[in-house]
């Protein structure tokens, strides 16, 4: 570790990074150095690694011993390129010391601006300046932000010292500050910060300040915020932030300067039109914040919105022009859509920032075709521009235009806002996050109305259908990370008066309640009273371009988890090649089957159960039927019936007595054979082939109505449905080959009768950790493997997935377990049983077909892993065919 | 396969096999040959090989081709040693054909006797042995025989048949008959034969009868009997029979004819002393049958017995002495007691079986030391002549002497039998087999009594706590099954009539009805109205000897799973070396804690949890000291709280209400609280450390109690304890970083407080096959690991214990496990786990600690295996250790 390089200079000529370092740089500081690089203006500064974030956690929570000389280097240099010296009296440097993690994660990590003031330098700001009240101003500022970064001290406090001092002096606004009471609240400041910071006072030398912003940007990478961004995000803690400090540039030092943040396209459309927003006379946060509602930068948006502030075109047209070359230059130099931060400190324009913007899945798309068609990208980086986790949000309805026209015609549009993350959804109107991740908890949709968000509300926004706000603008917290969530979100609707107390919000008099249905269109920024009709999304133009590209570069087939004739066919058209899970207990619930399911369960002898499934076989079959028409000649893997028979038996008392009455069955008789079916662990007990072993009969009914199903469709259509038959749970060849025999039997006594020769396959799921360890064994017996890897994770981590919520959660906070097990796959744990079952299958039979049908199959990261495990499938549910399908290409072109 | 021998000659001077291929010839094959070398009276035969057995059932019932020509050859071979011909008229050569596995199976295989007879070959013995009535008694056994065996007709068909004809000529005995009366029985036999036989006729040609009885031992093979048995015996079914062909020796032929089966030494007490017993005119069969009670063989035995019957030693003195010079050399050649079958015809005897002789423990114990001190065997052959699963037998309480001999003076002997099998037992009567097993499957203790036992009454027989016959003799199907199960059994107590029917059993007037309980003593043949006290065994003298040698034989330590005092005294008087498994939880249960531990869970918040841990602190100290002072420098594992919260709170509505006045709790927030506990599965569910996550404060309690006992125990006696602080239901590194930095913590607060220094250590259960494949990580930071075989077994194979008995029946029966996995380690699948979780906890600290502490810990196949894996030690229950102890040396020894 000694000879490690821990801190990398940028700007002012020379650079130590580049852009290729962004895991060792953070993306903020990679692209610093290449923007420096590239010969933009950028402030000098240094980035201390994400390497030091993990090693000063591995150390537990303390620096290497190098780092500090290295910094004193480093410091040292900045000083000589800016001509400014750290904490002197005549001409102080200020730095600005902010987060950069590999991934962008906005409004997580904390950020400290104008450091290096003191009482002495503050005095020497405001000679060099020769505007007092600029330096006060940005005195106090700092103050305020590093005591509630560094020191955990609220704004409350310093809101309620300025308040009651503006009270005094009977001032309304802050610019009737003066540089003077500037220093008088300051001293009020320090004080408070005594107060509440156990008697320690507010760090005067700069170095200490310095040393305490960096221990709190590494600090915060651990908050709760920063562990709940990661989690929903994917970004494994030990990746680590960076430290960038950046001598200051000033966007408040007046009328000719300004700070902003631009896109190079549209970020919410993917449209190839510059756009951004700005403030002139104020400092970065403010735009961030939401606090003052910026200005469009370009006269076509601002047009475009209808907006009356001057965009930067006109008041800096010579600034704006530099911008957009600038903007050009990145776009070409990274090949992708650029989100930029920029300053102008006294007419001098300051690049702070790039990195490749988020956008929306549709801006996404568009602008991946588009550049694709531009020929600035290849198609597989089209398709690589495209997050198969984002693409879900195409894939879902959004508002029907002529419902949407009757429900304004009828007056029932509430507000207008920004539209700042399409999409369109409908829900009950909450008013705080908690609440929304209550109502969402028992399954309610609801939309989250707010004056503006911040961190704390991340779990609120996760768990609501869309979000409004009150106030901010397209660049806001809402803004941002809505889109990164997918969720439609309507911004800055400044005609919204919220009273959260009273449970209401009201524009214009027109007042709704906690509770009530509004419907809002994130595309357009409409809310409505009420219900407005959705559609399905348009599956053709760039989404079809994409899938083409898609389906070119991925080698996994895509299959589907389906068993309706309905979510076959969704299936189907989103591109399914097949169905790789039809669980046929489904079929069974249906309110005309029930009974006779019933009466199989509660007969006592086998005679009886045969009578019942009997019954049952002509059902099943017109299932199997309907789903043979539709997959033509697709392979369709059904599973025989899996669940412990209890789950078929009425519950309540009041259930009980019907099926008594309906079955001819008396209470007493239905109450013991619910009993005696009642398990401990049902997950654990009598299910899946252990049904087929003690009660053959069922099995055999089961593979009578597939292959009589595909006798029939076979004649009527001339094209021979493929049949798949999957036992389930098995942990041993024996079952195999117990199951397989019977079900070849039927097959030979069913199958001559079709004129097309009918080929089929028997094989298993596995899904317990003996089945994939003992794969070899099996593999002689089975013709495919599919994993289930709901119950393979279960019984793996032994956790129950209903019960797991008593404690997953402490478990995610913790770090236990750094994504939910349930969604993506646990690869270091059941992964390695995944590779072993698939190994050891393939080493018996080479040509093994092997899919994987848990939830994990339609989970980008896990496809990864069955991609490259060299499976034969994946299978998902019908709306998210078309993510695995990406994820697949994205597999296969990772590579 | 082609150039495969199958079959190998014995006897009449060359034999092509000996004692050593007993896995080939099986054990009746080897010994055969290996007598006919050592030149014993052996008559000549073939034996057809086990490969055979399994070649045969791999073919799917059919024989290899070449078989046929290499039976002919083998059959011209004996028809020239035996100076007779197959099927010839005159001089008919007949045979007998058995099976014979590589381990005895008693009783479990069919054999058929006088094979070679027909109308024509039955005159040809007539003329030959000058006995008509001889000739055709033997034809009409054979005729009923073979059908039995071969053609499935039951033995009522032809009984019926006798009775019938017996009826019309007046006789009263089977004596009565003549010659042309056979001839006339013979006729209607073979009628019956057709009848039942599908319209096919009995086979005349003794070819086709020797084919239709060898394939009925291959296919006796593979009935539910020999399943069974081979199920409680641990022979697995691949090993397959062989199947022996002889010619025949008569032990019918009139009095100068006897058959009979001899021990070289008791084997019910070890006792060197020749032992057996012999019927004259008889044969063989009908000793085995106990049809005939037969007499004893020696002069000093009849006396003991106090049998009138005349010994063999009187009624034919040569044979007597030739019989126990053989047994002497049968006895050294072979190093251990034999079990040997003679039949003696015309004066001359014939050799027909020597196998090792099946013993009880006791007898097994008593001369595999004696056989040491005799300089037979040496002290690791004398460990390897007891086998562990039977040493249980003698681990168990005896008839207390004073108490028996009070019952006595109180008329409470009921009836005196044979002491067929030592040991004692109480239980309730039961008259039938499925009864047996019916209440055993409750949990009853039942005693069996029987006129005689067979085959069917096998599962009887295991679920009975002791056997009692009406007939038969110290070698009947009761005594020989009873001894090898360790069930005390007493045989051919005469003087009982059994009424089946009512429920009722009498003794001279006096009658005990079904349910009644009898204390039964196998050691003496007694049979007690009520209960007799019982005592524990003595286990010095030969025990202490063997228990001594295997000490010193076995590498692998024994511990105990215990938490009570009195379980842990036990358990250290048996030879524990340590704790190996605390279950704490045990200890919650305890009346005067249970109120308190239900006093933490409904605490809602930590200050009410914390409150009422403060209260179970002492109280779980006080346990941990008791532990300490009895294990002294002993290691102790003690596992940290386990199972799910609710399995604590009160179930039914009575308890509920009970709880809810004594805790002060209102009912509503009681019966909240437990609904709020409930899990759908609960093994997979909130417990484990993951009840240490949630509720720090409770592992924190107990780290605290373990050590604190610690410290209080190493000031009173001035030995340090060692405690092994163990962390359950681990599925990752970072839950044991978690408990194990809390439980450090603690021991830094308390230990300093001990003069003596004392370690310890913090390790975890290996019980979920993650946990098993993370086993690297984990090692990182666990002390030590325990595999947790029971969860372990339940998770890789998805099976819960508690409802397994729903199907784990049908599971052995069709041989999908071919034991009970929950008893024996399934190796193939979770043993490759445990061999994973030890092979990576290793290549991290290649001294980690590791043992098994699941049921398995006390089952001597498990053990072997542990043993190969290189484990520290085992731990099972105190009455095990013994057990563990000597299959620990066992597994050390045939390593």
């Amino acid at each position: 570790m000694a000879n490690t390089k821990w801190v990398y200079d940028f700007g002012g000529g020379a650079s130590d990074g580049d852009a290729s370092m962004k895991n060792l740089l953070g993306g903020k500081g990679a692209n610093l150095a290449e923007m420096a690089s590239l010969g933009l203006p950028v402030p000098p500064g240094f980035t201390i690694t994400t390497a030091l974030c993990t090693a000063y956690y591995d150390l537990g929570r303390k620096y290497p011993e190098e780092l500090d000389a290295q910094l004193e280097t480093s410091l040292k240099t900045l000083e000589a390129k800016a001509g400014k010296e750290f904490g002197s009296a005549t001409n102080p440097l200020l730095v600005s010391v902010r987060s950069g993690a590999r991934a962008s994660m906005p409004g997580m990590m904390d950020t400290v601006l104008n450091l290096g003031l003191n009482d002495t330098t503050a005095e020497g700001l405001a000679q060099l300046s020769g505007d007092r009240r600029f330096a006060y101003d940005s005195y106090r500022r700092f103050i305020q932000m590093y005591s509630n970064v560094v020191l955990n001290i609220t704004h409350d406090v310093f809101e309620d010292i300025l308040e009651d001092f503006k009270d005094l002096q009977g001032y309304e606004l802050d610019t009737d500050m003066q540089a003077e009471d500037w220093q008088e609240v300051i001293v009020k400041y320090k004080a408070a910060v005594v107060t509440h910071n156990n008697g320690k006072p507010f760090p005067e030398d700069p170095k200490d300040q310095l040393w305490g912003a960096i221990g709190a940007v590494f600090g915060s990478w651990m908050n709760d915020r920063a562990i709940f961004y990661r989690k929903h995000n994917d970004i494994p803690a030990s990746w680590g932030t960076a430290v960038n400090v950046q001598s200051m540039v000033f966007g408040n030092m007046g009328d000719t300067s300004a700070t902003g943040v631009a896109f190079t396209r549209d970020p919410g459309t993917g449209e190839n039109l510059f756009y951004g927003e700005y403030l002139i006379n104020a400092q970065g946060e403010d735009v961030v914040a939401g606090i003052r509602t910026p200005a469009p930068i370009s006269k076509a948006r601002a047009a475009e919105m209808g907006s009356d502030d001057a965009p930067l075109e006109v008041t800096m047209p010579d600034v704006y022009k530099q911008l957009t070359d600038v903007a050009d230059k990145l776009e070409k130099h990274y090949r992708d859509m650029q989100d930029i931060e920029f300053t102008v400190e006294e007419g001098k324009l300051y690049m702070l920032q790039t990195r490749n913007g988020k956008r929306t899945a549709q801006a996404a798309l568009a602008m991946a075709v588009e550049m694709c068609k531009e020929g600035l990208i290849t198609e597989n980086e089209a398709v690589l521009r495209l997050e198969p986790a984002q693409l879900d949000q195409l894939l879902h309805p959004m508002i029907d235009q002529d419902a949407k026209a009757a429900a304004t015609a009828e007056g029932r549009v509430f507000v207008k806002g920004l539209p700042a993350s399409p999409g369109a959804a409908i829900g009950k109107i909450v008013f705080d996050s908690d609440e929304a991740a209550d109502a969402a908890a028992k399954g309610e949709d609801v939309i989250l109305i707010r004056i503006e968000t911040s961190p704390e509300d991340i779990h609120g926004m996760h768990a609501s259908k869309a979000i409004v706000t009150a106030r901010g603008g397209m660049t806001s917290h809402a803004a941002v990370v809505a889109r990164g969530m997918g969720r439609p979100c309507v911004c800055g609707a400044g005609s919204l008066r919220i009273n959260k107390e009273l449970g209401e919000v009201s524009v214009a008099g027109e007042t709704l309640k906690r509770g009530d249905i509004v419907t809002v269109d994130g595309a357009t920024g409409e809310v409505f009273k009420g219900r407005v009709a959705m559609i399905e999304p348009d599956l053709s133009g760039d989404f079809a371009h994409i899938m083409e590209w898609a389906d070119k570069a991925r080698t996994l087939s895509v299959r589907t988890n389906a068993e309706t004739p309905a979510d076959v066919e969704v299936a189907k058209n989103f591109g399914a090649e097949g169905i790789g899970l039809c669980r046929t207990e489904h079929m069974f619930f249906d309110a005309d089957r029930i009974p006779v399911v019933r009466a199989m369960i509660l007969a006592s002898s086998e005679k009886g159960r045969k009578e019942a499934l009997e019954k049952l076989l002509p059902m099943q079959r017109s299932d199997f039927e309907a789903i043979f028409r539709i997959m033509g000649d697709k392979p369709c893997n059904i599973r025989l019936l899996d669940p412990p028979l209890h789950e078929f038996m009425p519950h309540s008392d009041e259930e009980m007595a019907d099926v008594a009455k309906g079955s001819g069955v008396s209470i007493e008789v239905l109450t013991h054979r619910a009993s005696e079916l009642h398990e401990s662990n049902p997950m654990l007990g009598h299910r899946g082939c252990r049904l087929g072993v003690t009660y053959p009969e069922i099995y055999e009914m089961q593979a009578r109505a597939i292959f009589e199903a595909a006798v029939n469709v076979a004649k009527e259509t001339g094209v021979a449905p493929v049949p798949e038959v999957m036992i389930p749970l098995v942990a041993t060849k024996a079952e195999v080959a117990l199951m397989k025999a019977r079900i070849v039997k039927m097959a030979e006594a069913v199958l001559p009768k079709s004129d097309i020769k009918i080929d089929y396959l028997v094989g298993t799921m596995i899904e317990l950790p003996r089945a994939a360890l003992r794969a070899a064994d099996i593999a002689q017996e089975a013709e495919f493997f599919s994993f289930g890897t709901n119950d393979l994770t279960q019984t793996t981590l032994g956790i129950s997935r209903d019960d797991a919520a008593r404690f997953l959660g402490d478990y995610e906070k913790q770090g236990i377990y750094e994504k939910d097990p349930f969604v993506t796959l646990d690869i270091e744990g059941v992964g390695e049983l995944v590779q072993m079952g698939t190994e050891r299958g393939r080493s018996v039979k080479p040509d093994l077909k092997i899919g994987i049908c848990g939830e994990h199959g339609g989970d980008p990261a896990s496809i990864a892993f069955c991609h490259k495990l060299g499976m034969s499938y994946v299978s998902c549910s019908p709306y998210r065919v078309p993510v695995a399908r990406l994820a697949a290409a994205h597999a296969a072109l990772k590579a």
